[in-house]
């Protein structure tokens, strides 16, 4: 099976120039085929300030209402992914910027309102993405550069997170794909002391997981996103690597065992 | 040959909710390949203007600084481009939203400056769009949504012309299919009196163009559009057609004569 990378870059990275500059050089050099999936918050509550616009949060989250839905299009979908992309193709990258709603790629389904009304926020259903075009794309020796918006199908864009989209992109193309999932963010990597940057976990198993979890030495913040990272690898990801922009092949690798390999 | 067509919409429909209803309900019925191309100017002006901004215009002219790019982007590319593509989808026509950067699509050229500097605005040369993504794109099913936007392949988004863009398009696919290439804009076409909403001419070939400007029919207003339509019936397009949006198959049809007919 031929090798894919996706690489998600978060907030941290796309609003510094140097930092991006750095992950947009090693990943324009992959000789494999790769995806790129993209955040962009901050900028995008940038924006939302000079536009006198308040986020709406209710009990700590943010909830997407038709002005906030306005200003990630615009801030997601054309200038970070647009820029990206020019980017890419001033070094031989093939890239082409996409989101969920072209070519119907991911569709989502609004979050049903219970509690809280999360607004123009877009769920991914399990299986929702057909690899089909992304195949066709990569086939084609294109590389897909990824924002995070979806669509209901009737017509509404969705705010999807960035995370959740490229584990699920990652779950499709592993059918046809060996495909190793890169977490890059601020830390470089899983750190068994948080105030130690250099204390990263080289290596991760369920059964490490699980021991580093009672030892206390993993805590809150990073069960969410490692707890992802099993599901991605229980849906047939080969590997997830969690790093810092600066080295995307360091950081903490993540494997789950194969019946058969 | 198969027939394919490319409609150009202007800001006059884009910021007109049921304006773009119709066009894009007629536009998603046609059972032909085709792509749609859209502006955007006056959303990105309104933004603008909420942002404080104040256009930058030269002789009359406007010019893309940086801040101007980043206005458009968004708004061409992110806001107006995602919009139309979530609406087509959810009226069963597979659209996928494009710029000139994505795939290398459009290269452009950033206008050189001599008397006045345009800032980042993106030039053509003919023949600089290959048909090949676009041919590949139409031939899977799938409808492409052409913002204009365009790049130098140095890293720099340009901001285009997207009558340009339009015309550019219907050149490059001239190639491989019969290209019907029709404008949308204000009027019912182009009008022998310009007081008389209703007074567009049906048809006009070169002889009755020269007839049309020598009788003081046809005056300074729609002769750069015109030229261009000439221009891109010359370079192989087989019809161009200056419409309102509420009659996609009516307004002015332009044709000139063909050796190989």
């Amino acid at each position: 099976m031929e090798s894919l990378i996706v690489l998600k870059t978060g907030s941290n990275v796309i609003d510094n120039p140097s930092l991006l500059e750095t992950v947009l050089h090693d990943f324009a050099a992959w000789q494999t085929p790769k995806i790129l999936v993209h955040g962009g918050g901050k900028i995008a509550s940038e924006l939302m300030k000079k536009l006198g616009i308040v986020p709406k949060m209710v009990e700590g989250r943010r909830i997407t209402d038709r002005e906030t839905l306005d200003i990630v299009t615009m801030v997601y979908a054309g200038l970070i992914n647009k820029n990206v992309v020019a980017k890419l193709q001033s070094r031989s990258c093939n890239a082409i910027g996409l989101t969920g709603v072209d070519a119907n790629m991911i569709p989502a389904t609004k979050r049903p309102v219970k509690d809280i009304d999360y607004g123009f926020v877009g769920d991914l259903t399990p299986g929702c993405i057909s690899s089909d075009v992304l195949g066709m794309f990569i086939k084609t020796g294109l590389v897909p550069v990824v924002a995070p918006i979806t669509h209901d199908g009737a017509g509404s864009l969705l705010n999807t997170n960035a995370d959740t989209i490229a584990s699920a992109v990652a779950v499709a193309l592993a059918k046809t794909f060996r495909v190793r999932l890169v977490f890059c963010f601020e830390k470089n990597g899983v750190l068994r002391n948080p105030d130690d940057e250099h204390s990263e976990i080289d290596f991760l198993n369920e059964a490490l997981y699980q021991q580093y979890k009672e030892e206390g030495i993993i805590t809150a913040g990073m069960i969410p996103k490692l707890n992802n990272a099993f599901a991605a690898l229980h849906s047939g990801v080969d590997e997830v690597r969690i790093c810092c922009p600066v080295n995307l092949n360091a950081g903490t690798s993540i494997r789950v065992e194969r019946k058969n390999v």
